[in-house]
Parts: structure tokens; C-alpha cells; sequence
């Protein structure tokens, strides 16, 4: 009996989010099913966490339990061979029977893509929030850094949220350009409910001017999501990368 | 009489390349459509040179005559309600009549993107041309300043190339890395038919150890395109960008 972790990199375009569902495309479906493919066994895989119908990821991460005879590293070209293109095992290795890929999870680092232009861009539709009005991107670079630190994240969290504890701790969020691109990263010690999607829908809410500056530690403290801003749209959003301990 | 030149950002993926073909999506054939249709008129649209089926462009430039009485620069915005979404009009302006896509280029930006891992990556399987094997990139980074400078490209440019002469200037040529993608970009002052691609393929066939270092002065001074590597894949073409007087 083998513990395997793996690492997943997948374009969630066309799937109905990671989560096992009859009848839907899922990230955990392919998975699983391309697992059984390969050994023969009915696993229950066990993701770092959730992702919603069209993010992607970079470094999601995974792990199940197999009796099979292949070598660790091997796994991931076995998987591979069995998976659709747009799911993709860029690693797999033999951890401890008591690693689990949900519980043991230490930190993520999240990335959103927003590109800001009055055009449209061919290739940036899948994976960015076209935004056509022009953003004040310097006031936002300075307002992301009220997320910093631990605070109840209650504000900018989808209420259908089912985590008791909305503490959370954000270690660090900033915000980049790159032409008419702007990424946003945050990394912190767990994400709500569509967290990163609400504050990212309150930074372009504040860009554009429809909150005013300076508002987000009271929005914060209202603990109240109808003061916070929109939720942006999920194709923006990326899992970059789950760290354990 | 309007002459109106359009900068033009499109992912060639779904085309059979720039030029307009009966019972073919061309790019060229899909912007004319747009513009009978915003304009009423049957234009000839002249780009600064053609691409092929599946390369893509950032910096695409044409121009075309017109008579329509729209501000030129909103004109971008009347081509894209009536483009498909992977072909995008990013600006627009009018310029003097005498002005021609084609015969005024003074350079133009070629970018190639290789996406070098053994694990095939999902974002980037349109963009890029995947080689799973290992490439010496520091040597290919060494090997590609062989093409700087003044040369007759022959050995690097198709057989079905009509260029009588195929004397070229690249006044920069470059490798860069990030992570597994790696990326080319040659400056010059003109390109034979599939030159990029054909430059590509020899130096992937270097770093992968097929064709010895050194070699590229020989096989230019042979004049026989026999002697130089295989045609690199057309999805990791990009046309950058194209510089006029």
C-alpha cells in the first residue's frame, strides 16, 4: 500500500470544477477515472482543496492510495497517456501514509489575471477578466495591502461558504502589470468560498471608482459581504501552487 | 479616399493562414468580410506579408483603401462587433495614400515559442512547440548569434520560397528562458517563407544534439536547404511586430 502525491496543472475551461459530480466533466473525474485506467483501482483522490468551474491550475495537489506496482515517478506518464490534454501530471512521488492533501495543506499562493483594454484579446479570453474600462492601477497596487495579516474574511466570502472559522492569515498580496495585463497574487494560509474572486472584484470595483479608496477595513469589519465588491469571474483565477509542511 | 491602416492581434490556430482562399477561413478573407460589412465596400486588404496556417500574430499590420466615414480610429471598434473572437483589431488610423503594408516594411519582430518538458503542459499546447527530450539551451543561446548580421539564406528558407533574392539582415536574434518555455526573437529586415521555422528547427536540432555546434556558417555558406534542420511546427509562430519608415 503506497500513498501517491501528485501535482496537476489543468485548463478548467471546460469542466464543471474539480469536485466528483454525476454526469459532469470534473478534474477529480478525469482523474480518478484515468487512475483506474491505469491500476485498475476505484480511488478516492483527495484534492488540496476545491476549484470552481473554469479556474485553472498551475499546482494543484493530490494524493491517493494504490497497491500498484508502477514506479512513483512513473505515474505521472502513466496518468498522462489516460488524461485529457488540458489535465496534465507534472509530477508524482511516494509520500508518508499519512500525508493528506487537504489537511496538511500549509499555504497557496493564488494568481488572477485581469486584462484591462478597451480591445478584447485573442488569446487572453480563457484565461483573464477582460476589463474594457481603464483601471487606476496604482490605487489598487496600494489597497491590495489591506488584505495583508490575519482578519475574519467574512466580507469577502461567498455565504454559501460552509468553513465555521472565516480567520484567515494573507502573507502576502501584490499586484503586477505587464502591458495590459495585470496579475494579482495572493498567498496565504487558506481561501474562503470564492475569496479571491471577492476581493479582486473589490480591487476593479475601487479602479474604476465605485468604491471609494480606503474602504476596505471597513467593508473588513462590517463582516457583511453585501458591502464588499462583485465577484470577478473564475477564468481569471489560477491555483499556483499548495505548500505543506 | 481614406487610406486606413489596422494593427492586428489574431490566434492563427482555427485558420489556414493569412491569405484570402476560396472555401477557406484566412484571416485576410475574415477581416475583408468585417469590412464589407461595416463599410459596404469590397476591399483588397494588403498585409505586410503572409502567415501561415496556425501562426499566430500580436503585430500584424494591412491597410486598405475606403471611402466610409467613420472616425478612423473607432474604426478597430466597428471591425471587432463583426470579427470572430480569436481575430483582433487593436488599433486603427489613417495615413497617407501612399502608404502600403507590404512594400514599406523597414523590419519586423518574429517571436517562437518551445515549451521543453516531458510532461506535455496544457496552456500552452497551441502557442508553442512541444519537445519533450532535453535541449542544451546554453549552447542553442551561443549557436543562434550564427544568424546575426548579413547573410544569403537559402539554406534556411523553403524551396517553395519565390524570392529571387534571398539576401537578409537580422539585426538581433535571441534566447531567453522561463522556466520550460523557451523563446526565440529575430529582428531583420525581411523573412524568406518558413525562414523562422526553419532557423528554429536547426537549432533545436543542435540542442538535442543531432547536428553538431559550429555548424550553422557551413550549412548557410552550402546554399542547400537539405543541409539545415527540420521546419519547426507553425503554432509556436508569432509575428510581434512590423516597423515601417
Amino acid at each position: 500500500m503506497k500513498n501517491i502525491k501528485i501535482i496537476i496543472e489543468y485548463d478548467g475551461t471546460n469542466y464543471s470544477g474539480w469536485q466528483r459530480q454525476l454526469n459532469q466533466d470534473t478534474i477529480q473525474g478525469e482523474i480518478e477515472k484515468a487512475i483506474f485506467k491505469l491500476t485498475g483501482e476505484n480511488v478516492n483522490l483527495i484534492g488540496s482543496g476545491r476549484t470552481d468551474a473554469g479556474v485553472h491550475a498551475l499546482g494543484q495537489t493530490a494524493n491517493f492510495i494504490t497497491d500498484v506496482n508502477i514506479p512513483p515517478d512513473k505515474i505521472k506518464f502513466g496518468l498522462n497517456a489516460f488524461l485529457p490534454h488540458d489535465i496534465r501530471i507534472s509530477d508524482s512521488e511516494e509520500v508518508s501514509l499519512d500525508f493528506h492533501s487537504r489537511y496538511n495543506v500549509k499555504r497557496k499562493i493564488y494568481k488572477y489575471l485581469i486584462y484591462n483594454r478597451a480591445v478584447k484579446n485573442p488569446f487572453w479570453g480563457r484565461y483573464s477578466y477582460y476589463f474594457p474600462q481603464r483601471l487606476n492601477y496604482e490605487l489598487m497596487e496600494r489597497e491590495i495591502k489591506y488584505f495583508l495579516g490575519a482578519h475574519d474574511f467574512t466580507s469577502f466570502s461567498s455565504p454559501k461558504s460552509n468553513s465555521k472559522d472565516k480567520n484567515r492569515i494573507i502573507y502576502n498580496a501584490l499586484l503586477l502589470k505587464d502591458g495590459d495585463l495585470v496579475m494579482a497574487i495572493f498567498d496565504g494560509n487558506g481561501f474562503l468560498y470564492n475569496m479571491v474572486r471577492i476581493m479582486i472584484g473589490t480591487l476593479v470595483d475601487i479602479g474604476r471608482g465605485k468604491i471609494a479608496e480606503g474602504q476596505i477595513p471597513f467593508i473588513m469589519k462590517s463582516l457583511d459581504r453585501q458591502r464588499a465588491g462583485h465577484t470577478a469571474p473564475p477564468q481569471g483565477l489560477f491555483l499556483e501552487k499548495v505548500f505543506y509542511e
